[in-house]
Parts: structure tokens; C-alpha cells; sequence
């Protein structure tokens, strides 16, 4: 099901932004026994992207009417939500009073392995560079094109994701995953105030390790940084934790600490979404 | 009129990889007496565009013959061509074998005051960066939220265009435009390799200049080169060439070498548009 401004239909105007200009955010939500998960978190996050853009925040109350609509007697799915900032507007102007455009599609749950989380998986790096801008560092908005020429660069379907870095050579995301090393017990995930997507999952993690007692940091990361790491994992709303088990040829284990976290993330969900 | 795919239409389906990543290409075409101007070469930069994008060609007849559709009629007036890659793939993931999506619109002409060519235009200068990626630099892409945000930063009625940089403060072009300095009888614009898109009126005016014995260069320019340049002009396929008057309080003259050059561009436009 699509829902558009709370319209089934399948169909968006020829004139709206987000095809103009990718004028627009979106989250990706799991969805369990019909309910979106870490709801809270999705919101607080469109709603930030909201002020970073200008774009007027939809109503919550609204928002998540229609994502319960789309999701009701979805066992286990995907909710795609896309706000964008409508029509309107003279070329590339912002319209003064924008009306924006929701976009809510339920998605078959993506099929990966089991062996992923247990065992760990395949990643490669890619030569697509990220731009750097602060002005969108951070945000989940709808200029992926670099996401997408990453992700065309492989095809083998053992390697379900690739590393990304930024043209100085810093290792930021993967093109749908943010990144974590371990090293001497401290949990280091790439500083993202130039570029790549602040995921929900990777906020999370940060605040287990603080709960649980483990030292993390926000920093720069380079390739030496990856090589001397004792475990790599990668996090998104989807998959949760999937510890890294190979890097174009070397080897990791899917280590203690990826281990334990990837178990506080799953004990802790009801936490995580009323936070 | 909207021509989506040959059909005329006014919406897109909600699965068009243009609205999930802005993943596509745009063209603004200048029309006159019902016909596209410049055709071979916006047709040129499109297959370019596609080539760097891995997005297949559109048939060149279809489209042209799909532009004259549309423009049938239309005196004066703006076509845009997007085409993007269809829908399809596994997320970012391109679909392997795309079926891309044509969609032909037609615009009012902007009704620009008659003075900004022949008097010049008041600029400022955007705080909104560029940022920078040679994958994707030069080509006229859909990922425009930084032209978007940009334009938004100013309302001023009477200030139709600013300049944006890029992160280590070199001066690239306009929302909408591309940039020149004349400078010691010597036309310059700012170098692409890095970001910014590669205007038809832009080639065409270095074009102009080598027919024309005027030296040129392509070149990293900024702040102090701006201030030092005799005439500064903008270009674009709507406006041809608008000379500035004034940029952030500091003036300017629409300069002989740029009404040279804009005289050169209306009279040479048959052999633009062949060429």
C-alpha cells in the first residue's frame, strides 16, 4: 500500500520537489506485528531534518495515523516514509508557505541470510567518494546519488554492503549503513559533521555502550584505523548489528563486543522507542 | 502539457528512482516559435549526463520528436527534460537493466525585466556550500538540494541570482547560472572538475570567445578575483547573458567584452544550435 497525503494511489505529481530537486527526507522503519518500531526515533529524527531544510515538520499525530494504516497486519515489513517539500516554487525556490508532500509505502521485508548477524558479512569498499557538506551532514534526505553510483559498483550477492569514504580518505558510512571499529575496548563510529546519515541504530548503539560501561568515540577514521580495528559492524534500522567478517580480503570476527551490543540492542527495543 | 514516457500525464509513480535518490538528469530548454533551441547540444549533455550515471540513452528521435510534441505552439516558453532511471532495484541498488523514465514539461517563460541583460543584475553571494565530488561534478544532475537551500537564504526581489562556493572558498557559479570574469581582456570561468554543472551557454561562450580572438581560461577563481575583474557576467540557456551591476554593494558595468560576447551569442545561435 502507498499513501499519499493520506490517499492510496501510487502516483505522485510531475511536480513535486523531491523529483526536481530531491527536495525532501526520508526514514526507512522496520515494522513488527504491524507496528512501526523506534517510531519516536524515526520522528525526532524527520522532524530535525524538517528544521535543517525548511521544511514544515508534518504532524505527528497524523504521521503516525497514516504509518499505522499502511502497516496494519504487517507481521514483518518495511514503512517508507518520504516527506518532501511539495510543489511549488520558482525553479529552484523554495515556495514561502510550502505544502508538503507524505509519502508512506509498505516494503517486503529484505531476505538477508541469518548467517549475517550471527556470522558476520562480507564488505567492500568503494571508490565513490562522498561529498563533504556541512550544511547536510547528518541529514537522511532524498540527494543519494552517490549512495547509488557506490552501489553499482558490485554485484556480487555475497557482499551486501560497501564502505564509503570521503575525498581526504575518511571512512564515513556504508552506502545503507553506518560503521563501527573496536579497538583496545573503546566502540569508534566516523564523525559525520561533513558528511554521511546519523542513523537511528547508530544512536542507539552509542547509548548502550554509555549504559553499558563501554568507552566510545566519534572520530575521524582511516584506513589504518580499519586494519588495526579487533572488530568492524555495521548498523541500520533493518538489520540492527551485522558484525563485519571479511574487508576487501582480510578477516574479522564477529567479536565479543559486537556480540554483546548486537544483544543489548535486541533486549532493549522497548526502551530505544519510547526514548 | 506533461509528456511522461509519451503520455500525457501530470503524475509519476511513487517507485521513480528520481524521488527516492534523485536519481536522473534535468535539461531546461529555451523554446521559441514552438521549437527547442540548442536541441543537439542539451541532447549531447544529456547522453553525456546518462553515460556518467550508467542510465541508458533515451532514443534521440523519440525525444526529439516528443519535444515538439509539447512545444507545439508555444511561442516563448521552457521545456524541461528529466530523465531518470525508472524505477526498480534493491533500494539504492540500480536495477540492472534500467527502463528509464522521460518526462517532458512545458514552462511559462520567465518574465525576467528586459533591463538585466542590457543594464546588468544585482548578485550576492549564497553561505550555503557546494560540495565537492569529481564523480558527479559538471553533470546536470537531480540532486539539487544545495541550489535549494542556497536560493532560500535571500527574497530580494530585485537580486534575481547568487553566487555559491565551494568548501575551500572557490567561487563556482549560480543557483541557476554559471559565471564569468573579464579580467585584463581575458575571459574566465571557474573551474568544474570538482563541482558545479556544466552550462550550454558556458561552452558556447568559450566557444564564442577562441571564434572571436578572445583569450579565455578555465580556472580556480575567487573572492580577491572577483574583485579584481573589470566586467562579471552570468550565463544560462533561459538568459543567454546577463552582465552584473552590482555583487554585495560593489559595483560593477555590463562591460564591452560582455555585451560583445552577448551580441556574438544572439547573432551565432543557428550555428549553436548545429553545431
Amino acid at each position: 500500500m502507498v499513501l499519499i497525503n493520506g490517499i492510496e494511489t501510487h502516483s505522485v505529481p510531475a511536480t513535486d520537489r523531491a523529483l526536481h530537486y530531491g527536495d525532501g527526507l526520508f526514514e526507512t522503519v522496520a515494522i513488527a506485528g504491524g507496528v512501526p518500531r523506534r517510531w519516536e526515533r524515526h520522528l525526532t529524527r524527520l522532524a530535525d531534518g524538517c528544521a535543517r531544510l525548511g521544511i514544515p515538520q508534518p504532524d505527528a499525530a497524523l504521521l503516525h495515523a497514516e504509518a499505522l494504516r499502511v502497516c496494519r497486519g504487517a507481521e514483518r515489513a518495511v514503512l517508507k516514509v518520504i516527506v518532501t517539500r511539495g510543489s511549488g516554487g520558482g525553479g529552484c525556490r523554495p515556495p514561502a508557505a510550502p505544502t508538503p508532500t507524505r509519502i508512506l509505502a509498505l516494503h517486503a521485508w529484505p531476505d538477508y541470510p541469518a548467517c549475517y548477524a550471527s556470522e558476520g558479512v562480507r564488505v567492500r569498499r568503494c571508490s565513490t567518494p562522498l561529498g563533504c557538506n556541512p550544511r547536510l551532514a547528518g541529514v537522511k534526505h532524498l540527494n543519494r546519488l552517490e549512495q547509488v553510483l557506490a552501489r553499482a559498483e558490485w554485484s556480487d550477492a555475497d557482499v551486501p554492503e560497501g564502505l564509503m569514504s570521503d575525498l581526504h580518505g575518511h571512512v564515513i558510512e556504508g552506502t545503507m549503513s553506518n560503521l563501527f571499529l573496536v579497538r583496545d575496548g573503546t566502540v569508534v563510529t566516523p564523525d559525520l559533521s561533513e558528511c554521511g546519515v546519523a542513523g537511528i541504530v547508530r544512536g542507539l548503539v552509542l547509548e548502550r555502550c554509555a549504559a553499558l560501561g563501554i568507552a566510545t568515540a566519534v572520530a575521524q577514521v582511516g584506513t589504518r584505523d580499519l586494519e588495526a580495528a579487533e572488530e568492524l559492524f555495521l548498523t541500520n534500522s533493518l538489520i540492527g548489528i551485522w558484525p563485519v567478517r571479511e574487508l576487501d580480503g582480510r578477516a574479522y570476527r564477529p567479536g565479543p563486543v559486537s556480540l554483546r551490543l548486537a544483544r543489548a540492542l535486541a533486549s532493549g527495543e522497548d526502551s530505544g522507542a519510547a526514548a
